[in-house]
């Protein structure tokens, strides 16, 4: 009967059970059901029946809720809950997702909940508190499964019985030596298709691809994403086992550094969602509009300089935004093309230097192609064989400009340490506005007597 | 030794052993190594060594390696294979990577392939590349394992056994009834932790979450990040599991969405990236290009309606770069805000009122904020009064409407079922170009008697 029950009506039925006081009811309900459910159930009930719902659960269950939740919801949960429940709890919880909670916490309540932890968890979670959140070693779990290259299946296989009930991450078996230092590994499948008394050694693999526990986390994402792996172990310098990272938190680390790349590349502010409210939203945003309200009035002042000239051939105007627009847009088109690919490439001094011939090439195609469009609708529209070539000649330039403009601004600020993708498409936009209104200004003031003169 | 050999190492050994043909170390070696290394090995080695290199490695290591290349190498490989290994080659490869590689060749060139290709695994490829290629058909395979309620945990072992041995994808059993309908789900721990003669009925979770095999591949990865999967069943209309989708392939599509809404966003041009030619990547470009030309004109046009104005106060054009621009960074960060929200959540009417309302706030706050200043810097740098109120006040009214154009526009297109990030970057500042000189001039003119008379 459950297993066919859509969102809406599994929450009508935990209401149901809430009000009933059914827990024997609720539990087999909720053990049909997963740690996301749990939590959309939770956001579903209404606020007067959370801290029922939450006494009918068991320590177990609150932890794989708990995990699934943002961070306010956490805290509100923790709060009903008192210390000591909340610390049960917490000894349930996946040690990575434990350690960001408590991070966000102030310094005197993570003590309270550290000190009344198991001893051994509250070391464990210290330790891993200490690395920086955007690292291999901010998001691994030190709850893995390990084991020596001497021992044999049987062995493998009772460890593993042993861990498999209060973990549910166990897809590879890590081999250690005497000194913790990884030497191998064994997946389930090569235990699952071993003979009981074969001798880890024999069957592991002994090339390990790991990862820094220093690495940054995209680095992580790209080894997971290149190997298909399930988990990619953590080590030191000195190849120390330290921990694992496995593919669920790889793929919430490609989303969220997407989403990042794309806020960077509108400059849209950050962290900005359909649920924040509208003054913070605004604060978020206004920082880069008000830097780019300054950009936008070099722009005029560089306009003000060719009064003269504007004031003998006010057509000149008409095509302004358009040459402006069309150089912001030929180096967004190039910022894209560079910040998508320093995702995947090695940047070496050949690829740049390909790449910018090769963006130069673009620039030269387009430039030539919409320059003698535009030249000749303006020669058309206006009637005037000058101004359709100083507006032809105009784009060809600054489209050639843009397009690198676009591609060398990122590749510099990569090669600064800067992420490129903080040159974002307005600000490129607005860098490009600048250039093409000197360049188109520039070339109709030499032009300036034969245009009057027509 | 090979434990701790960089990649370079690797390949000047490949290359040694290949020179000596020294088959067996090099298999010793490959051994240790993952597919993606194969792949790394055969991407570094010098043309002339490439066959050699083939003829050295087994039919299941050379599946393995096809499985990583890109699929102009693809084919080059299997040119050099010929038509009788290849087929050997394909009979091992996944069978969802074999589809998507077929589908890229000629129609006789699939039909000669298939034909050597054992008649069963011919079937099963045949049905994978009837689905289109985007959606949850397209990204299964059909190599998965299933079982029946009624069996035992021996049973079940003995069958993964079986299929451990050409499967690396076995992380769950599937559970069907004799009208091959899913109903249930066991995992390998499930397994372990479970006695050997229990029923997998007593086991299975019941509430199997499943995708429609016509869903699209963004949800198939949503459901996977939500629930921390390892691979998701893909059922049809009637509940028949028809195949799985595993994490590794919802990690690819992660990557490859983000990367598609950055094009869009950026109207980039599809699948520009380091390797791409000039000329193509040019045509690439030069659609939305040619197509933001013909819309800047149209802002050209409005301006030249606006001439008398223009003529008797030149110093409005000083600020017209700054009011577009802005006009079109606002919406551009409004833009990106609802794209990536779309991805997240469920878009009904509530949702839309509630963020278009937000955004309405957001326009007005910064409005005011940008209006005043810029009305400020007007009346200081220019020293008119009235140049400073028309600039502030159409800089706040522009600014809500920018705003609101990056919220409305993109929920139009995805109410109408377009994807709204093709409302790109470029595009949306370019229709905010054209509203914003409209409420710029169209408010200067208002003024123009006081504006003139100062």
């Amino acid at each position: 009967m459950i297993a066919n029950m859509t969102e809406d009506q599994l929450l009508v039925l935990v209401i149901k059970y809430i009000k009933e006081a059914k827990r024997g009811a609720l539990q087999q309900l909720l053990d049909e059901l997963h740690p996301y459910d749990f939590a959309q159930i939770y956001r579903g009930l209404p606020e007067k029946h959370h801290h029922k719902f939450l006494t009918f659960l068991t320590p177990g269950q609150i932890a794989d809720l708990i995990q699934e939740l943002e961070y306010d919801v956490q805290l509100e949960i923790l709060q009903q809950l008192g210390i000591e429940r909340s610390s049960k709890v917490m000894d349930l919880m996946d040690n990575d997702d434990l350690a960001d909670l408590l991070n966000e916490l102030s310094v005197d309540k993570i003590k309270e909940f550290l000190d009344v932890m198991k001893k051994e968890d509250s070391q464990n979670i210290q330790s891993l508190m200490s690395y920086p959140a955007e690292t291999a070693g901010g998001l691994m779990t030190n709850q893995f499964v390990w084991i020596h290259a001497d021992q044999t299946v049987r062995q493998a296989v009772d460890k593993l019985k042993a861990y498999a009930s209060f973990s549910e991450n166990i897809y590879y078996l890590y081999v250690i030596n005497h000194e913790k230092k990884l030497v191998g590994v064994v997946s389930y499948r090569d235990l699952l298709i071993a003979e009981i008394d074969d001798k880890i050694e024999d069957l592991m693999f002994n090339r390990v691809v790991a990862v820094h526990v220093d690495a940054d986390q995209e680095e992580v994402a790209r080894t997971i994403e290149r190997y298909d792996f399930i988990a990619v172990p953590v080590v030191n310098d000195d190849n120390v086992l330290l921990g694992i990272i496995t593919v669920d938190d790889a793929l919430d680390v490609v989303i969220r550094e997407a989403n990042e790349d794309i806020e960077k590349l509108s400059a849209s502010g950050k962290d900005i969602d359909f649920n924040t409210k509208a003054l913070t939203a605004s604060f978020r945003r206004l920082p880069w509009l008000i830097l780019l309200l300054f950009i936008g009035l070099v722009s005029g002042s560089i306009i003000s300089g060719f009064e003269e000239t504007l004031d003998q051939v006010v057509a000149l105007i008409f095509f302004m935004p358009m040459i402006a627009g069309m150089t912001g847009n030929t180096g967004t088109q190039s910022l894209a093309v560079v910040v998508r690919g320093i995702i995947s490439h090695h940047i070496d001094r050949r690829t740049v230097i390909s790449l910018v011939f090769r963006e130069l090439r673009v620039g030269l195609i387009i430039g030539l192609t919409c320059g003698l469009l535009i030249m000749l609708i303006a020669f058309v529209w206006q009637d005037n064989l000058i101004l359709g070539l100083t507006v032809g000649i105009s784009l060809l330039i600054t489209l050639i400009v843009g397009t690198l403009a676009g591609t060398v601004i990122p590749l510099l600020l990569y090669r600064l340490g800067v992420d490129p993708a903080v040159a974002s498409g307005p600000l490129i936009t607005t860098i490009n506005d600048i250039f093409s209104l000197m360049i188109y200004f520039g070339i109709a003031t030499m032009f300036l007597s034969r245009l009057t003169g027509l």
